[in-house]
């Protein structure tokens, strides 16, 4: 539009219309989005949700949240730095912290606000920060936020990040991964990227969302299973909703980083403390993955049988590295007609369309869980194969 | 940085060193912020947190967030849009709207988060966003994360926001306020703005977390109150852990908003849905609410009585149009010290200083809540002077 051409007067019933051009495009690609509110109580095999070591339900865990809502109210009434903290939060903190080898730990009120913290707060304007393009959407929007120059990096390319490293315009860097990619599940290299950090003096800011529960010494995360745990330059952020069944998220590093993200990060400072309930289950989920420290490993037996056999049905799956086990579809409607068909037929799988997925390729996400048994497991896989649109198997 | 020069060597254990030079520099303008775990009971006076209508500790609303723990699980497991929209959810977001008088509602996992979603999914690159300079810090991320062009006006300034609106060089344009601004708990002109959006065919976007549940019919909120409720170019946001006394946040809005923020809204579909506790919790309160519609009257007569009596005192208080009070101290090391004294007296209060107050002055900040009695406000007011560093009161 022209400066000078004034704003063409719109009716208040009209101002939003461009929405509806939107849905329209959304719909044209086959990218429509609709909730799909789910009973309390399901016969349905769910292989969609993030409740990996199955604690969600766990009378232990839930019951302590009831417990905590009782004792401490159904809120934490303020900002963690007003009336927010309570000391079920700063229990968490401690145990979290403990539990991963690092000094401290801060929760957030989710893993989403926990790392545009621990990313804007950790950079700034004189800082550069080098990222894997496969990054999860919350770090991308820290990146956004953190008006420091980016550098998006090919997937797991260690050269390329290195170079970019080499090249940057100024002393302070930060480099950003996931740890376990949450689309396809697969690994970065993490001793590679801590070598290159310190070739180059960077930080390193990993998120083990689908790490933390599921890799590393009794679910210690892929951070500690690379041996960086504790490390003065690596910061790690975790989610208490996946392998912990709660709500929230978490930052982990050494006591200067925190004291520096309690006093700096605007998504802790202006933020909700965390609900007394959550905190509680976090806190007793904790508490069982130490007393069971097979529960990861059985997480990964899983994945690994339903990869295997859904790869011998013929279907491009990944070759999972922790719970995530995805199976690429033909296009985007194939693949919301093929996981409708599921559900249709008792179970519950993911289906990651663009932009959720970073190459464009729609897939079926499947999750394994500790709980499952060897029958749950064939069960998916035949409902999976019997659901697949006709160029889903490529063998 | 010269381009050429290589980044100096750093040992990873300096490579944080920058955060304890930033310390410093906070602790040399007496800004230094530490957390203060509180327990589980007190005999504290709580003048700090955002449970105004007193239901966080509420035994209907503590109860049905235990119930639902047990009920539901402790983790809603999955991103909204996966596995984690329960039917409680649904109900959730089917209540809020019929009692704010919208078509529709859509819950995040809390108000920071809902700001972020409603500010970039109703913006974006081909749009104009003019704000207030108040806003709170969630919006001010949202604006920054949209790509918009931005206009921060002047606090309050109706005539700056049209000139603004009028020069725009986009056809979609959305204003964005705060219904009761954050620190001082003043007013923003809803019907202006909404006269100035309407004669310039913008959009107007109100955070209402400090005015739901206090402000308006039966505590139906500031948006409401101006007789915008329901309409087509008006969307409200709100918070669930403030006056609802739980977790969370919510977009209100007309169908094809909500829909709209469903489908694209980062910070809602890379997020975890809301704790089954904290949903089940709000829902409760929010019946509380319907069936007390005298609660949102005694927080603003707390309010009123609370600030009366502190000017008498000698101090600086606002005059409050909702539960905020604030009382502008001398400098942000004696609201510090202020604000400790209450403390060892008794009472809690907000401390707020910057980065947290837009116009740099340090305050205490005083929320009245419905459940206080006249001797509470005559306690706190007696501590409030008692505990005032020599330059505070100004009579």
């Amino acid at each position: 539009m022209d400066a000078a051409q004034k704003p063409a007067a719109v009716p208040p019933e009209q101002v939003f219309d461009w929405l509806d051009a939107e849905a329209e495009r959304r719909a044209d690609a086959g990218l429509t989005r609709r909730l799909r509110p789910r009973p309390a109580t399901s016969t349905e095999l769910d292989l969609a949700g993030n409740d990996y070591l199955g604690l969600a339900r766990d009378k232990r865990v839930a019951g302590a949240a009831a417990a905590a809502a009782l004792r401490w109210g159904a809120g934490s009434t303020g900002s963690r730095l007003v009336t927010g903290s309570t000391e079920l939060h700063a229990e968490l903190e401690h145990e979290l912290a403990r539990f991963c080898g690092f000094q401290a730990a801060l929760v957030f009120s989710s893993g989403f606000t926990a790392n545009l913290g621990a990313v804007t707060a950790l950079s700034g304007k004189d800082s550069a920060i080098v990222t894997d393009k496969y990054i999860h959407a919350s770090l991308i929007e820290g990146c956004r936020l953190s008006r420091a120059g980016i550098a998006a990096i090919g997937h797991n390319d260690v050269a390329a990040i290195k170079h970019a490293l080499a090249t940057r315009r100024t002393q302070r860097a930060l480099v950003v991964t996931d740890s376990v990619f949450s689309v396809d599940g697969d690994l970065a290299p993490l001793p590679e990227l801590s070598a290159a950090c310190r070739e180059h003096g960077a930080a390193l800011l990993v998120d083990d969302a689908h790490g933390f529960g599921v890799l590393g010494d009794g679910g210690r995360g892929a951070v500690h299973a690379a041996g960086l745990a504790g490390e003065p330059d690596v910061v790690m952020t975790v989610t208490l909703s996946k392998s912990l069944g709660a709500q929230g998220g978490a930052v982990l590093g050494s006591r200067r980083v925190i004291r520096h993200l309690v006093e700096t990060s605007r998504s802790f400072i202006f933020d909700t403390g965390l609900a007394p309930a959550s905190a509680a289950a976090a806190l007793a989920a904790l508490g069982v993955l130490k007393s069971e420290p097979e529960l990861p490993g059985k997480v990964l037996a899983n994945a690994t049988r339903l990869a295997e056999q859904l790869t011998d049905a013929g279907f491009r799956a990944s070759r999972p590295d922790a719970a995530v086990v995805s199976v690429q579809a033909p296009s985007p409607e194939d693949a919301v007609t093929w996981a409708a068909r599921c559900a249709e037929n008792g179970v519950r799988v993911g289906c990651f369309r663009p932009p959720s997925v970073p190459d464009g390729i729609s897939r079926l996400r499947l999750t394994a869980r500790a709980d499952l048994s060897e029958s749950d497991v064939d069960t998916a896989v035949k409902v999976v194969s019997a659901s697949a649109p006709p160029r889903a198997a490529t063998s």
